[in-house]
């Protein structure tokens, strides 16, 4: 413990000490920054700064970058993350998740504590200034809303993708982008182009949930390659399961997967990339997560590192701006003529959603959004840890992800997450288990942790955790 | 003419006579309410309705159902309505249309009077209530821009269409309707779900444009059977054709076809639903127009003559509120299942347009709005009609379309409509050339009258039949 005789800086450092202690600094909190810190505290900025580096260097806070400096998560310090079985692909028609659909419908329960579905909190969404973006446009002129637009959609839409395209590492022009009704018709067009009916299509083990469902829908089988939440998909597997497989196509989230959270290594990238170009398969990227990165700049998409055009990037303004506008896009390289084709043949697209858009993204009211939502949803996915770190059984495992808003928890071996599902449900929480994300994570548990962490969301994960016991 | 000596009914209507031949009253204009003339000349009722009576005699005037006397169009009447040639239906690919992609586009040309793309004018529809009724969503519950629905679509949407349908001769559940964005998604879902690439899809000759791009970029065959203004889609060539080809599906129009304006004879509705039925093949129903008949009312859909759920009903609201919404609606009746897994594989929609339709439709404004659009609609048809007789060459005959917006004409024998369309574009004008409607009309034209008739719009009829000669 500090006394009066201890250097200023070490004074401070002891009180923030306690403060955390005390928990009236939590973990993720922001602390201030250096400058606020020494105003407020009336010293110095270079005692402020080594007050906090102190702190640093005796593991109570971290600094990330451009962020500034936060509280450290102690007890997820100590969690292991999961690590993805390495079995051998397996081809399937996605049959074994049917029984989970029932599951996906109470996941969506208002009633529950919504640790189930992955979405955003809605407070975390600009839509009061989505709103207003919508009302100046009518107001400007009412009959904008009796306008439509045919495949490839919007021009100004389409310029301010373009435009985005840098922060991806890409360089595209509004030609090369095609307005989609969200990702969801994206991603649907994409493996209806490149693939038939019967066909297989590679997907990541533990797999996102509602792409499964789509391609069943559609009838293609699936050949799940595992994911690990570390060090992302498996190029060993991948590559064997090209090999021995006659494959249409290959689905992949490189930035922050669902629901495992991965980011992949940069040194696989364009391994990836050049691995599905050389075998003739389609790489169809989906990057709804990519502009959520919890710190540090925006990863790069699949997309950057493509020479062919073999590369379908799909992405939306879904999980950042607004669900319901249905904003995605398409960038179908050399699948572009026939993209566009079957999209003029299936949907037409409203103009005032996608003006709202491109407005929102010219005044750089997205930047100034992003920058907020990034900083909470790492907050919040950070608390979510810690609260998990403590409250689950000894030997859980849980992801670190480096963006997105989404936990991937594996219990203990053995515990039957179904049944905690169901245990779950009764006391009035929704969670996803995890055998909805593929054979082999009976163990484990997804946890949306896109609202904030309130003493409700808290209390959940307590109960959680003597469920699970 | 009338003196002071004769009965007051008759001067009053040689006065009105008088006025319609100085143009004050024009072809299509509705003369004031019985009642309402009644008072404004000071005369007794039986004397106003008598001198109205004495017009319809004279055909100066005549009396539409629940609607009012209205100023007969005379040299319209004059004109014949054009007959489709009853050439024995073969199968193509549509191929020979895509010439007539470049005059698509130019039809949407903003600079050129708007003759061309069959679009009612932005004052027809009620753009300012429905932003209101977005703008009271946006304000109560300004997170409703964040939501969106899976297949099969909001609840209240689906409850207002449902309700609806009695209009149709139906009685819907909403668990019969599917929302779709818009009914191009309606009409390829249904493609799509009852058939596969190579197949062939039996439309209505002449056929409505964006219908067969839609088949050529799905890769269905066409095998067109002709339509005629008058008496609707030829049964005997129907079955001659379904009995010769092996038919996938068949898309017909029953009520207001485009570009014909035909109305499908009651006689000819039963019939045509059994026979499809019997020969196994579905029949996929587009009515985006079924609620702009010009008078009396609203026609029965073929559903409501469907006992075995063969009928698959594809509509939508942006032919009466707002393109812009996409606001459309399948009811796949005995093909509910397939339809339902691939929209939801394909697409999400967003939440806030459909409770603006639905509020609209629950609150009575839609038949409101209905009831003032059927009849200026009727009125702008009208006129149009009149002015192509008086200035188009003689032989030509134009359509007399019950419902709808547009006119459908055959110039004399040996006309180019092609070139009529070129030189028309040279001229300012925007028309929709027979030729892209298929092969044999080449001497057509589809006149849009969707806008108010304006001194503009005349003119351009004039300088139309000029360019005609």
């Amino acid at each position: 413990m500090a006394t009066a005789g201890d250097p200023l800086y070490q004074q401070l450092a002891d009180r923030l000490a306690a403060m955390i202690r005390a928990r009236a600094l939590r973990a993720g909190d922001r602390l201030p920054s250096v400058r606020s810190f020494s105003r407020q505290q009336r010293v110095s900025v270079p005692t402020a700064l080594q007050a906090y580096a102190t702190l640093e260097a005796r593991g109570e806070i971290e600094a990330r970058p451009r962020s500034g400096f936060f509280v450290r998560a102690r007890a997820a310090d100590t969690v292991p993350t999961p690590t993805t079985p390495r079995t051998r692909p397996r081809k399937t028609d996605g049959a074994e998740l049917d029984p989970f659909v029932a599951v996906l419908c109470d996941q969506a329960d208002p009633a529950l504590v919504p640790l189930g579905a992955a979405v955003p909190g809605e407070d975390l969404l600009p839509v009061l200034a989505l709103q207003r973006s919508l009302s100046t446009i009518a107001r400007r002129s009412p009959a904008t809303i009796a306008r439509y637009h045919a495949a490839p959609g919007e021009y100004a839409y389409r310029q301010a993708i373009a435009r985005r395209s840098l922060e991806w590492g890409c360089n595209l022009t509004p030609d090369d982008v095609i307005a989609t009704i969200g990702a969801t018709e994206a991603l649907s067009l994409a493996i209806e182009v490149v693939s038939n009916p019967g066909d297989t299509i590679v997907v990541e083990s533990p797999m996102y949930f509602g792409l499964v469902r789509m391609l069943r829908d559609l009838r293609r089988n699936v050949l799940p390659v595992p994911v690990d939440p570390t060090t992302g998909v498996d190029l060993d597997l991948l590559e064997g399961a090209l090999r021995r497989t006659r494959v249409a196509a290959c689905v992949l989230t490189p930035n922050f997967h669902n629901p495992t959270g991965s980011l992949m290594p940069d040194a696989h990238r364009r391994a990836v990339v050049e691995l599905l170009d050389t075998a003739g398969v389609p790489l169809i990227e989906d990057d709804v997560y990519g502009d959520l990165q919890h710190a540090g700049p925006r990863p790069r998409c699949l997309k950057a590192d493509d020479r062919t055009g073999n590369v379908i990037l799909c992405g939306s303004f879904s999980k950042t701006l607004a669900p319901g506008l249905r904003a995605g896009y398409i960038v179908p390289g050399r699948f572009y003529e026939q993209v566009l084709a079957v999209k003029r043949a299936r949907t037409l697209g409203g103009t005032m959603p996608m003006l709202a858009v491109a407005d929102f993204l010219r005044n750089g009211g997205y930047e100034r959004h992003l920058r907020t939502m990034r900083r909470k949803l790492a907050g919040r996915v950070m608390r979510m840890r810690e609260a998990v770190a403590e409250a689950f059984p000894e030997g859980t495992a849980v992801s670190r992800p480096a963006g997105g808003f989404v936990l991937w928890c594996a219990l203990p071996p053995g515990t039957d997450a179904l049944r905690l599902f169901h245990r779950a449900k009764e006391a009035g929480i929704s969670v996803a288990p995890g055998g909805m994300f593929g054979t082999g994570f009976e163990n484990c548990v997804r946890l949306n942790c896109g609202y904030a962490f309130t003493p409700r969301i808290a209390a959940a994960i307590r109960t959680l955790g003597r469920l699970a016991r």
